[in-house]
């Protein structure tokens, strides 16, 4: 087990109905001048269309918080958006940022905390240019399980000149409370739940593939977090949409699969992560729907490399019976059974699959790799990058 | 699954040599006129013999930080030590208290933090006639893994006068940061090894026995720590005293399984931790030791109530197979596999195991229910604790 330092100053506040304590919540962190205005950052989408903004609004108009809303966030969210949120801050002198919505939103958040403390370009943190050390007060109220950005340092941008896909950890942008209540995800699409599903597995995937010796403790608590994911994710694809406890155990998983607890003494692996930012910069299709392309490819890719591993996730994760098949078998029939799933809550497990160009897949390659190899489990150039998209465009 | 809010600020800093960071992280929490001067909170015990102490000293040094030193802190930690504290942090003007050692040392630190800012007797928060709202700051280098008091808001102080041995939960009270060097534990005597283990074994069993339904995650959470725990247990009293690994895992298992993260979701039960503490108030035994003798008693008084979730835990905990046995079969083999697992670490689980007086039974089951009834899985009056008293007296 490695050394390791950890603490998540996030403050959870999960269940029925938590979106209207979002006011009283924000207002804790208003000046001593008693004005307080704040920056409400959403899509303009579902969360007009619920009612939940509506919801939210009323919370922070009874807890005296006033507001400068700024709506817009896409999917894969865009720098564009981050600029204009930095520029709004500024103008109206906003000293809070209130994110409702999922992973995009909450990103586009941490974005415009970090610039608008920043005097340079805000892509710089992005671009490995500049570390980030100090940034507004981010909150959420969280609508999509997925990214796990509601309790982590972390947040993705897509930079529209040359359809860049960069992410940043810093953890003076981890938001200072969320509000998780599952029953806002009972609308979701399906297509939606699933991309979140696939990329809460992900996350934990990730830090599951170490080779650090060692780390019994989070390897149980990784196979039990992905058991509980995997259950009651078919809970909610088998009829139950507005089953409200398989929809929380899904909510929670999600934010614990990314807060770092996870990781703890171990270290991850983040190459498919690295590999699948090529495929949603390149053809905007849903972070979890790439990570369902490329995950199972990358295990196959590197089976041989700690077959074991492979093994015990196949047998703990997946119910396979080691006592009946080699160690590589036991692997395999664990990708099947990785790749089966996530067929079955209707994502895509290939290019094809997708409907994405397979010829893109040099280009891709070699911008996959453009500060370095990537990952940790097998450090991965650009000839290894092209072999597992390789094998993502197969079925 | 229940509402809940989940916050855990503690930030643990973890491995070889953590002990050395003692000082520079402390000096963060320095006033700005730069001089600063803490409590140096320890037994005067082990800290001191293997020179871990001497070591906290010159980091403190290095660091600019002042210290005054208070030892003498006992196993069930003195209300008139606390006492002691609060005056010499007033008299010397101390601003923060770092704790050097277990659970006793860290509860009697916390203990003056909040008596130091409060004008009444400090006794008043344990006593229940007053909530504890503000405390100096409080970090810990731990010495012993068990109470899990390095991050969590609880501390159990034991009054002299007549025996009370009472616990207060305050979040003003939790340690701002705790350095657990695993290495430090090579030294412990199997015994408060043994009696650690079955600290933080309770500390998951008291949530893990809920009737909260559809609590997946939590669940799976709770067993992979209670699996991790046992099996590392078995190592280190099989020769690996010195197996740093089997040390961490036992380490990082006692701080998770009280920072509350396994709760979130679900209401814990707690009779058996305010049984033994009637145990270890009158008898002065260690409480790991006591909890061994009550648990196992507690579970077989309860095992009707809700027969299922005693049989998943055999199952799901000690390999129990449950195809081959009726649910309360099952469920009785748990409990027997529990006790032979305390039993071959050298703990007791029966009054007699420990030579306790069963006649001070009567009086034990009327002060344990002083504030009413104990525990949520199945309220407990008088009665039930003098009949689980009775079980616990049987080997």
């Amino acid at each position: 087990m490695r050394n390791f330092e950890y603490c998540n100053r996030t403050k959870i506040i999960f269940g029925r109905g938590t979106e209207d304590l979002a006011g009283a919540e924000t207002a804790k962190y208003a000046g001593k001048d008693g004005t307080f205005r704040i920056l409400l950052h959403h899509s303009g989408g579902s969360a007009v269309k619920t009612g939940l903004l509506d919801r939210v609004k009323k919370s922070l108009k009874e807890a005296g918080v006033g507001w400068v809303e700024l709506s817009g966030v896409q999917p894969n969210p865009r720098l564009s958006k981050v600029y204009e949120g930095i520029e709004l801050v500024r103008k109206e002198k906003l000293g809070f940022i209130l994110a409702v919505g999922g992973g995009s939103v909450i990103d586009s958040a941490k974005a415009i905390a970090l610039g608008a403390l920043y005097d340079g370009d805000v892509w710089d943190f992005y671009d490995r240019k500049k570390e980030a050390a100090e940034a507004l007060p981010v909150a959420t109220v969280l609508t999509i399980p997925a990214a796990g950005s509601e309790s982590s340092i972390s947040s993705v941008i897509t930079n529209e000149k040359g359809s860049w896909k960069r992410g940043v950890n810093a953890e003076c942008s981890r938001p200072v409370f969320s509000i998780l209540n599952p029953e806002l995800t009972y609308t979701l699409p399906p297509y939606q739940t699933a991309c979140g599903v696939a990329d809460m597995l992900a996350h934990i995937m990730e830090r599951y593939f170490t080779k650090e010796p060692h780390v019994e403790l989070t390897d149980e608590l990784c196979e039990g977090a992905m058991r509980a994911i995997i259950r009651n994710a078919r809970k909610i694809f088998s009829g139950g949409e507005r089953d409200y406890d398989a929809r929380a155990e899904i909510m929670w998983a999600g934010s614990l699969a990314h807060n770092n607890l996870l990781s703890t003494g171990r270290v991850g692996d983040w190459a498919s992560h690295g590999i699948e930012h090529e495929l949603s910069a390149l053809f905007d299709i849903a972070h979890g729907a790439g990570l369902s392309i490329i995950f199972p490819a990358w295990i196959k890719y590197n089976i041989g490399e700690d077959t074991s591993r492979f093994a015990r996730f196949a047998a703990k994760v997946w119910g396979v019976d080691g006592a009946f098949y080699d160690l590589e078998q036991a692997a395999m029939e664990g990708v099947f059974r990785l790749k089966n799933f996530f067929r079955s809550i209707g994502l895509p497990v290939s290019f094809a699959g997708a409907k994405l160009d397979v010829s893109k897949i040099p280009e891709m390659s070699k911008r996959a790799v453009t500060f370095g190899p990537l990952g940790n489990y097998r450090k991965l150039d650009e000839k290894d990058v092209q072999a597992i998209f390789r094998i993502a465009s197969e079925e």
